[in-house]
């Protein structure tokens, strides 16, 4: 019989089992032959901060590495290992993801993952003091990173939403401050826990006195597709009608964000409920809406962060036309608006439209900040960024 | 140079943020050729709920799949696509793994996975009514799950902890019915709310009446391994400083739960503190803690639910000894535990133990249930066990 009803525990987590029970005499050893796969080990970071990747394919042709420190080809020796040695790297996180004969594959050996809306990527720490201050620390106190649902009239659909509240909140009494973070696209609302350490940059800049107590809240910012999109064709540029079909969709987070989450917020945590109160930002796709909300509804947040961010339609004909409400009032909007800080690095593909913004926010007298960083469209950046901005709000 | 610094979006996500950005004219399509993978369906749930699994291997000599519904060898067509298709399968969710060429791998084309310790595994749903009860309903309302920190002196680590809050918990006064509930070997804290459900099948019991809000914990059950743990040699028998060195790490949970965890639970979240307002499950290895918590500590705990545990030390020399104290009173035992559950599947690889335990408590005169289900080791059990204990506890 070709498919055998037979499940059966191997392996370590069999053996702790079965030690525990012992209702066996002997414990079974795993049964398939041992290859060099079952030792090794897939990411090695040295002293020096150079990292060596391994994979065991002893079939295929060709397998590189790549993640958002860069890519490169792996070499295999004669046990059919693959490897390469990168860096030094500077200590951080990182996201990897093998490509075995031109299948892209996350590391079987590795259980620390990013998951995103339909990726997944490995994940490693090279640890340093440099990557401190996104690291669970022992000697600081921790608050919490919660998954809510509520019900959204605006999408019509059940959405979750991941919410961060600091040390002290549970059993407490007092109300806070609140920070709405966005994700990015492919992303979802665990995107600033799992791989943005939100949660643990917050608990080490509060613990240190550096990062006012608050609540952050981290919504999903992708949205239902329509049934109606036009399709894309790869290789070519998309056309008129699938960049308004996506306008369109995007404009919908700014309703959702609006007249959903932060109703929703206000109503069932403990946090203030004026604009002074709240700030915002997003990275990417998350930075794109941002922009959206903010340009449309100028009076409604006191702290503003562009990260890398989708936005400015060099090209649209329409030129300033869709923020012209904001752009036409500088004084009003540099009253309301305490912080607009835009960031992005130098080598990222977006960083002409982050120019193009601030440039176009200077003419219009309207109070900004521009940080060009080094590095690229990476969660290097973004986490840095949270670092550097969440220690300015609500002061 | 063999190692680029090129990161670069490509495909939908990519196409997403320069739609949305528009600096750039051309959207660029995927840069390497497309093969069958791109457009690959690797779980298709039938609507006779026969599942089919595919994969993209064309290098591979040999595939197969295998997870909590069993496993089969697949075939390859001449595109180099592998599949298999296995059931008609009960709605439930499942997990599986692909094996290519001897090298287990999670399905690199879906993003539902469960990550354990060491372990990753892929994850479906089969729909249907006979699944409605852990899955995310629109038309109830949701408690939810959060990821908390402590600082446990027994173990001398900051420790994880998962909590769901059942729907108004949060804005709320009311005091709420602990129940703990432990995963098994090679998991950890996550396990519960990412392949458990635990919180989805909770919101909706609370729903339809059929249990009361409750809090629900859930710890990490996995203890740091000593440092001088002597070897194990897999094919060989576990050594008896092996199990010594096991039972002793075990033991540990006994004091991590009553010094660490519930005192931090009862000091930081509105519950109830007495025993009669405390349920304890485990399943497997969690069982056997379960089981360790409650045969040393009696009178802690009014509901008990051993789930295809880890008890029973049929071949020990000591036999009875260990549980001297909780089965010499049967009547005091009687008195404080309202129900002592023990639910095993007929093909559980640890079907035996819990015959065992439940004939040495009936020998004993101590009240208990077994209930012996279908099926084996596996999370589609322990889902429902948890569906089934649930409605009994707190009443």
């Amino acid at each position: 019989m070709m498919f055998a009803r037979s499940p059966r525990f191997v392996g370590l987590v069999g053996l702790v089992v079965l030690v525990l029970a012992a209702g066996r005499a002997e414990a079974q050893g795993p049964r398939r032959p041992r290859t060099p796969n079952d030792m090794l080990k897939s990411t090695e970071v040295a002293p020096d901060h150079k990292v060596t990747f391994r994979i065991y394919a002893p079939k295929a042709e060709a397998v590189s590495v790549g993640g958002d420190f860069g890519r490169g080809q792996m070499t295999k020796d004669d046990k059919g290992v693959w490897s390469l040695t990168v860096g030094p790297l500077e200590p951080d996180f990182y996201t990897y993801t093998f490509t075995v004969d031109g299948v892209r594959t996350i590391d079987p050996k590795n259980a620390m993952i990013k998951q995103g809306l339909g990726s997944l990527d490995s994940m490693f720490l090279v640890p340093g003091e440099a990557a401190e201050f996104e690291e669970l620390k022992a000697d600081v106190p921790h608050g919490e990173v919660r998954q809510a649902f509520y019900r959204s009239h605006t999408l019509d659909q059940t959405r979750s939403v991941h919410i961060y509240t600091p040390p002290g909140y549970e059993g407490g009494s007092e109300r806070y401050p609140v920070f709405y973070l966005l994700h990015g696209a492919g992303d979802d609302d665990r995107g600033w826990t799992n791989v943005g350490r939100a949660g643990f940059i917050l608990d080490n800049l509060i613990a240190a006195k550096k990062a006012v107590p608050m609540v952050v809240v981290m919504p999903n910012g992708s949205l239902p597709r329509p049934a109606n999109m036009p399709r894309f064709t790869p290789g070519s540029p998309p056309s008129p009608e699938l960049r308004a079909a996506m306008e369109a969709m995007q404009n919908r987070f700014t309703d959702e964000l609006l007249r959903e989450i932060i109703p929703f917020v206000e109503k069932h945590y403990r946090v203030h409920s004026d604009p002074e109160h709240r700030a915002i930002a997003g990275l990417s796709m998350g930075g794109g809406q941002t922009w959206r909300v903010v340009s449309s509804h100028p009076d409604q947040f006191a702290y503003v962060g562009l990260w890398s961010a989708a936005v400015f339609r060099r090209n649209a004909e329409d030129g300033e036309k869709p923020y012209e409400v904001f752009l036409k009032d500088a004084d009003r909007i540099n009253r309301s608006i305490r912080i607009l800080s835009i960031s992005v690095g130098d080598k990222d593909f977006l960083v002409e439209g982050s120019k193009h913004l601030a440039e176009m926010l200077e003419k219009h007298g309207i109070k900004h900040e521009l940080h060009i960083s080094g590095g690229g469209h990476t969660w290097i950046n973004w986490r840095h960024y949270l670092k550097d901005l969440a220690p300015r709000l609500f002061r």
